[in-house]
């Protein structure tokens, strides 16, 4: 025992005397101090009994002030790692269970280490929106005069369905330019379209509930509901899109339909007047719901968008999703859904018990851009611009790309399907033109991807809206010279 | 038929006439034509077959241009609503079916009314810093700096786990302030605790899977949990914390458990570091995770905070969850969690199957706010401002409530647990004191509704992080009054 002791003594002042202290570096020396004791009792070399030396010593010893130590040896005391004996000093506690030895296994983890800036796009990435163009001049303004001195609207405790004028803002855009006819209070503010499926799933649907998707369709809608316990039944869509009578009598059992009537994605069909009241009939005799994604509703260049569903809708029965983030820019990470008048105290309650996830941070200041008149005048011009685009993308194509690739001209949206020309069709898949492309550079998704069984038709899906002209002509030059190797 | 066709063509008359364009609004004449003739349609006012008048006197009747009526014309042929017959005019679509018929049974609802704004706190609102000091200029001055010119390394692709520079400060924060020790690689950015912990499922358990949470507990935690189809099971909570002997055996079976080490939500105890290391042994003997929630674990007025527990795994068992939104304000909505090694591929496979929900907007702001120290100035101001605010407070109850309400000094926090007092105590539950005190404007949370089987104690949860002295003496003054009544 006394050997022990004594063994235990030289070992702990030989572990002390390793212990240095940089007298350089930002962090404090106390917390320097404190946290080569704890490693010492980690790596087991000091061990349960082992005394050290008083604070004075240790001052001394490490040529620090006493102040330091004796508060070291208090914080210690407190969190366990020591004990001190009235008269006889201070001590590795007693009762300290066997601590893991921590080995430097993988090497320490370097909390130093720089991670990359975000990812450029590069032509064909599908799903962004112009980011030159936007007029973030207008939003820094907005957001200063906001937040600089906050008020307390602004401070206050955070709505859970969002911010009220901005709830307020959005009823009042989607009147104008949608003909939806909602009250502020059915807006639900949310972080994106995979939130508003979540707390949908969680207000109407139980867990092994049936939805009906398209397909081909939006993996993100899919793999949303299917994270919230639905089963996600896949749907074949014909020329006129959604067919819900191609469902071999799956809708039957049904809790749901989830569709993209104002331009199929990927596809960019538009849902006829007639689908459209079959699906609301539908709804209506079996008791279920129809989820509304209108991603790129705003987006149309001729003619006007046709009516929403949620506008046809008589019996509470379309919950219409839309996204901030693709008409202006996806950081801002906020869309909305109109919730009927039937749900609302369910999300509400699901809300109250989990809370939201959009942050409210940006709320007002998309509030003010709104109703500025800013939002407005920001999709006219990209209405313009994404037009352009598409014709530079066409004119490309059909420049550079005649015989491999070949798309048809759309009245509406931020991407292309092109479909595989006589020259690769046959002699590569949309999958091995994908694989090549990123290969050069470029990102182009193959449409089998969109198909939740096997593909029915090969392409190329390929936005157009983030690049201007000049880039778009340049990616399907590269593009074909990666095709043709 | 040929009657029919007369009336139809009178009624059809009389719609069009009823058509009135209000010239001095915003919205286009194009756009309100073109919605009044599909009311029409839906109201049956204008049926199937029903012949509509040329374009030209259309026009001529609405006094409108003929490019007018063309386009509106060719916009509800390619809708559905009309179709143009050879040689024979225009005429609602024959096969319309039978379309919904749309009462106002509620009333249109109204798209301008307008919403409150948020919510203005009221002692003793939990869970909110303070919100006047925070500098919210130096905020806006980095966030002009940043977004008024965005560059391409924050337009890009936004990554799933978080803006980069974020990370790294966020891994740098920890190692310096906590003692932790981790890779920025490890850090995923989130919308805060909710999403945390529904990530976490996703990767870690199945369906049906038991939680051990706290009991009395953080609400939050266990509904988001519960609502990720997880089983919760609580375990009372002794005066060291978290009691892992006291689960009855329940641990044997547990995937995890959920804890706040630093500071048990709402009690305020600090996990000791036997526990601690029990709660180590468990996850590694029974294949368990930990998830630390240390939420306010930067708010320790005396001493230094305990070593987080995952300083203390070596096993990669604990998922360390923090917030921003608690140490700075609650708008930002921005939160992390630290992912041990064995998860992270799990965790990144789910963020690209269903995306992050933290916004990557202020990300970047948030990152340089760390990095220039600011952060570090503000929560040393906030560790001053608390702690006297908390002296405030136990000052007021004892001066005012004494007799009714008392509490006991905290080294850390944002919140006390008041006791019922002799005066109160079998005279009147924690419910019914929160009652009465809601009745009188203040917000008290009764302790019981933080257990989830019925209360072993009665209290009342004040917090007092965001109120000025004098506020928190009035409070508790109204408070007193409103008991005595």
């Amino acid at each position: 025992m006394s050997n022990n002791w004594n063994m235990n003594k030289a070992t702990s002042e030989a572990a002390i005397l390793s212990i240095s202290l940089d007298r350089s570096s930002k962090i404090p020396l106390q917390t320097q101090l404190s946290h080569a004791l704890r490693e010492l009792v980690h790596t087991s070399r000091l061990r349960s009994g082992a005394r050290l030396p008083s604070s004075r010593n240790l001052a001394q010893e490490l040529g620090v002030s006493r102040v330091t130590t004796t508060a070291v040896y208090e914080q210690l005391v407190a969190e366990g790692y020591l004990e001190g004996r009235r008269g006889s000093g201070v001590f590795i506690a007693a009762d300290l269970p066997s601590l893991p030895v921590r080995t430097a296994k993988d090497g320490s983890p370097d909390s130093r280490q720089t991670l990359p800036l975000n990812d450029p796009l590069v032509p064909f990435d599908v799903g962004f929106p112009d980011l030159e163009t936007f007029p973030y001049r207008e939003w820094t303004r907005i957001h200063d005069r906001i937040w600089r001195a906050p008020n307390a609207g602004i401070l206050g405790r955070p709505p859970a369905m969002g911010f009220g004028p901005l709830r307020t803002a959005i009823a009042q855009h989607l009147n104008e330019w949608r003909g939806i006819q909602c009250s502020p209070g059915q807006i639900v503010v949310t972080s994106g379209l995979v939130e508003a499926v979540e707390l949908i799933s969680k207000a109407a649907f139980a867990a092994g509930d049936t939805v009906l998707v398209e397909d081909p369709g939006h993996q993100v809608m899919a793999n949303a509901l299917a994270g919230s316990g639905v089963t996600c039944n896949p749907v074949r869509v014909d020329a006129q899109g959604f067919n819900l009578s191609s469902g071999e009598q799956a809708h039957l059992c049904a809790s749901a339909v989830a569709v993209t009537p104002s331009r199929q994605y990927p596809l960019g069909m538009t849902l006829s007047l007639t689908r459209r009241l079959e699906l609301l009939d539908w709804a209506k005799n079996c008791d279920g719901f129809i989820l509304e994604d209108d991603y790129d509703g705003e987006f149309r260049y001729q003619g006007q968008p046709l009516p929403a569903m949620m506008s046809l809708d008589d019996s509470e029965r379309v919950i219409y999703i839309g996204s901030f983030s693709k008409v202006m820019f996806p950081a801002l990470r906020l869309g909305y859904m109109i919730v009927p008048y039937r749900l609302q105290k369910n999300v509400a309650a699901i809300l109250g018990r989990i809370g939201p996830k959009a942050a409210l941070h940006a709320q007002p200041v998309l509030a003010e851009f709104i109703a500025s008149g800013s939002f407005a005048t920001h999709i006219r011009r990209m209405r313009r611009l994404y037009a352009e685009r598409q014709k530079a993308l066409l004119n490309a194509l059909h420049t550079h790309a005649s015989g491999l690739l070949s798309a048809d001209p759309e009245t509406s949206g931020m991407h292309l399907v092109a479909e595989l020309g006589p020259g690769l069709a046959g002699r590569m898949s949309d999958v091995e033109v994908s694989a090549r492309a990123h290969e050069a550079g470029l990102r182009l998704a193959p449409l089998s991807n969109f198909y939740f069984g096997p593909a029915a038709r090969q392409g190329l899906v390929m936005g157009y809206a983030a690049f201007p002209p000049q880039a778009l002509s340049d990616g399907v030059i590269r593009l074909v010279a990666a095709l043709c190797d």
